[in-house]
């Protein structure tokens, strides 16, 4: 989506100081701040600019608003040898959440299994976030939320009944980049589908239907998505919303509407509990390079593993900067010209 | 599927009075032999005939040629607060599966979830059947398998690199009933393409790919399957691949030849250690009644829950019987007469 004249290439480093600046002129504690700037430069990094720092305008102007705490009181409201749930305080997603994984690695270090669930706080960003946290810890990372009201349909619904929820496996390897499956269970992610309205690009045919529930391309048109892979995407939005929902003291999709609070759900598996690491690595690995060796159709160059063109982005971009849309850049310089901040890039 | 002439009904109680005499002439033991008959007339009272009784001959002539332990020595090989591996000793899939998700669920009411894998074991049946029991003990279940080699692509490739894996998960529900998601990873389950080839009814268009990578619906033909959803089935089958296979001290898919044993893996989730268990329960019940009572697509009669026709089916057939198609019975018939059982249906 490299298309000619609609985007400026930023440098990680400034963004990141840039983001900084921004939360804190808002109100957002230091340490906050540093987190935020952290996971969503990342993500960018990773190309998954949909959620990394495009995202930073709704949630600052949702603190300005006062509808977001900009200074939560985090706390920890169940816990036990291999859990924890976490009010968010109706403030950013991120902080709890990366404290909910932290305490699941911890926790998993030695019962081998934990969980931990976040409740009443914002959107967590991209759920790769989380669980390469666990990756780092050598563990295997599950992670999953519940954003928002109903937007995708059950087959055969000519409404929406589950949220477009996303769920991430983080996988560790041995000498291999770790595999990092982030999926949305609907045909698409609606940040993707902004990306492609941002872009220009036509929305691929069976992704959304109209309030009708009938199919349509227009993005504008198109208020809500199939499920993907019809009954398996819409079971699997359904669990998530239950694991990031009821199950942390939260509301099924069908009862929230659009400005509820979010949950969401961690998991982290230790390895070394299980089986020997290093036999666990080498089989990993073997694996990679088994499917990267894989024949691929005509016209497609390798077979890549979940993550992989994510990784190999991160590499070049880490170098060259990042290539961001101009729209995404005026929404920031909008929001950075309002809270008196510099932005970090020429026009 | 009922198709005119195809299908003869068998009633619950003999056919599952027949598979526990099938097992016993075959050298199982009878606490067995009664496991895997319960959880495979389950299975077909479910309505999943492809992973209930149609398996046995299958499942026996394993063991009858020697390549399966009819007596396994099933061994708890690693132990934790909150996880387990088992060794199944080459035997029969399910009951080293039913004590794997016996202890995950054991162990989650203390640490608050748990998990349990099986390794060297065979087929496990319905990943359905596990979930199951994480829902009688008030908990949310998690199940997944590997079995046999590679059969699915990955996106852009010609050939197989993962496992045809499902996953499913049980989630207990107030007063409806539980929510029971059991999918796939690929377009379809290999026992519903056998099924459809059964009853000869096409295989759907975007399923089935030939050896050299080329889309067909010619079930004979057809020896590769998509992944559903392209990226996200894909990513999740080599998930489930990992869980249940280099987590546990298997093999990973690539490495895998088509007689290999099996992996399998379980999590259970204490709803009450997370929050209220009567306040989740009432969640999950209205999430289920505004789900059946959302607005079909014409010509639709009622959204359904994942696996609401499964418990529908088993409403009636309790009563009714179980139609099978009268291949899957001559299967059965003729193994019974290799090993001195009476059937228990009339021809």
């Amino acid at each position: 989506m490299n298309q000619e004249g609609q985007e400026i290439i930023v440098q990680a480093e400034p963004l990141h100081e840039f983001a900084i600046a921004l939360y804190q002129k808002a109100g957002v504690s230091q340490e906050h701040a540093k987190l935020m700037a952290d996971l969503q430069v990342e993500t960018d990094l990773r190309s998954v600019h949909s959620h990394g720092t495009r995202m930073i305008p709704w949630y600052l102007r949702s603190i300005l608003d006062g509808a977001m705490n900009a200074s939560p009181d985090i706390r920890v409201v169940q816990e036990g040898p291999g859990f924890a749930v976490i009010d968010g305080d109706n403030g950013l997603g991120h902080p709890p959440s990366a404290l909910a994984m932290q305490m699941a690695t911890e926790k998993a270090r030695s019962t081998g299994i934990a969980a931990a669930g976040v409740r009443n706080a914002g959107h967590f960003g991209a759920a790769a976030c989380y669980t390469m946290m666990a990756v780092e810890a050598k563990m295997i990372g599950f992670s999953t939320t519940n954003t928002g009201g109903p937007s995708v349909a059950a087959p055969g619904a000519a409404e929406p009944v589950v949220t477009n929820n996303p769920l991430s496996y983080g996988i560790p390897a041995g000498e291999e980049r770790p595999i990092v499956l982030d999926m949305a269970c609907g045909s698409s992610a609606w940040g993707k589908v902004r990306t492609l309205q941002m872009y220009g690009i036509p929305i691929p045919p069976g992704w959304l239907l109209t309030t009708d529930g009938k199919p349509t391309q227009d993005p504008n048109e198109g208020k809500i998505l199939t499920p993907a892979g019809g009954p398996r995407g819409y079971g699997l939005a359904l669990t998530m919303g239950i694991l990031a929902g009821p199950l942390v003291g939260g509301l099924i999709a069908t009862a929230k509407q659009g400005d509820a609070t979010s949950e969401h759900f961690f998991i982290a598996i230790n390895v070394a509990s299980f089986t020997d690491y290093d036999e666990y690595a080498a089989a990993i690995d073997e694996g990679i390079r088994a499917i990267q060796a894989a024949k691929p159709v005509e016209g497609v160059d390798q077979v890549y593993l979940p993550g992989e063109i994510e990784w190999r982005k991160r590499e070049a971009w880490v170098d060259t900067g990042i290539p961001l849309h101009i729209n995404h850049l005026r929404d920031l310089a909008s929001l950075a010209e309002e809270l008196k901040v510099d932005i970090c890039w020429e026009w």
